[in-house]
């Protein structure tokens, strides 16, 4: 990854978008790992979400939500959104003139960090997982390692629904998880491969343990890209003191009041309304 | 309802729209009333769903749908999606040289033709249930009629997984309807106002009898749709004995060969892919 060292870019926001309020995960983690940064977050509201959709279609949103953050003057592009990372980096790489860092490659290396089995199972929407980047990446890194891969299209409703902790959350993880584990037993590292899951983290630990019957890590790639995000700014993220800017926009404003401190985990002045 | 009675217009098919393919239930109906007809169907999957999105947001997209129809010479249009004709259907008919119908005054119809207590509850997307389309129809046909709404985001996800007769299907019917029924315990009809929900009309029937303590009728407006096509049709309907062409679009083609055939309830020869 180049690095960005001229006196000049320190002053440019780091920009991050997503199909929607999801990717406030990855803001969240940056926000705590670079606090000096000035960033512009965009989520694809009014057409979200990605995950069902064909790869063309995440590719042509994908390219159009990044022209916005560019045309913004950000200095690094992060692509929250692991269906739009899974199906449209090399595009929106080639298409960038600043470094653009994706959810996929963070993750599997936290993955490879955390397995000791070398077997590790990765959850997402059924975009992420039709790509096959995940075990594209993960073949690129370990050879030896194994990857299975599920499509669990319930569980971004169950989050939005704040359905989190309770019999629905657990049946349905069961569900899911039972598939998982059915592809390979000795899975002990489970990433999170969609920015709505972090919060079903707590039941979908418990219900893989149970259902493994060991120790299941589980690992979701917001710190990943956080640290990837450090890597590649070099010696030139702004090292002010005061808390950077965030500039929220969305091309949907439906529910983002009442989703988005969910994800971020912090208040939220507003989002603009943009159309793309 | 202005009648279209020229020999001309028989020619011509009859366009339906939806924001994906759960519309393709109210072809089913249609093609069942009107089997002579040709239909052209788009389903803007690319945008799917509309249910959690702005009424600005759903009311723009749903004009580019019904441009599309228009263009295409469609004699009359009928608006499958509930989220679209709860929140456009001024502005769809007041862009459209043809007669529009949309879900709700149907459906609003066939509740008030089912119910005998008066008290009516109805099921559908955050977008159908805020823009109180449902509420506006049944008091305008009957002032002592009661309605209450709610808004269950996770049947659309289920329908899709194929969930519609287990254990997690009843638990989620169980946990909004409770909701409903808390609202009026005299509800006596539910009507289904969203595409997706005849597949679960089943469970849902099933629980809300349960929770109810008596008997509540289950309606859903495809085949009121289908009945006020017929109408607006008059005289003008394709008598020929020859089944009618049946073109369909979409904007998205993931998923569409298997969702397609569980809401047509028939084969299909495939989707034609438009960008709008």
């Amino acid at each position: 990854m180049a690095q960005i060292a001229t006196t000049m870019t320190k002053r440019h926001p780091i920009g991050v978008f997503d199909s929607g309020v999801g990717g406030l995960t990855v803001v969240r983690a940056l926000r705590r790992a670079l606090p000096g940064e000035d960033i512009v977050y965009l989520g694809d509201t009014a057409r979200v979400p990605y995950g069902s959709k064909s790869p063309r279609t995440v590719e042509k949103y994908s390219l159009t939500c990044q022209r916005f953050l560019l045309d913004r003057g950000v200095k690094l592009v992060l692509i929250a959104c692991n269906t739009a990372s899974a199906n449209a980096l090399p595009a929106l790489r080639e298409a960038s003139p600043v470094p653009v860092i994706g959810a996929v490659e963070p993750g599997a290396d936290s993955a490879l960090a955390a397995t000791k089995t070398g077997h590790i199972g990765v959850i997402g929407t059924l975009g992420t997982v039709r790509s096959g980047a995940y075990a594209k990446a993960i073949a690129a890194r370990d050879t030896a390692a194994k990857l299975s891969a599920l499509a669990c299209p319930l569980f971004v409703p169950l989050a939005e629904e704040g359905w989190t902790h309770d019999d629905i959350a657990a049946l349905v993880a069961r569900r899911y998880l039972t598939q998982l584990f059915a592809q390979d037993t000795q899975i002990d590292t489970l990433v999170l491969g969609c920015t709505h899951y972090p919060l079903l983290a707590d039941v979908l630990g418990q219900v893989a343990r149970e259902i493994a019957g060991h120790d299941v890590m589980v690992v979701d790639s917001a710190h990943a890209m956080a640290e990837a995000a450090k890597d590649a700014l070099g010696s030139g993220p702004n090292k002010r003191t005061a808390a950077g800017r965030l500039d929220c926009f969305a091309t949907d404003t439906s529910r983002l009041d009442e989703l988005a401190p969910r994800f971020l985990g912090e208040p939220l002045t507003g989002f603009e309304l943009v159309d793309l």
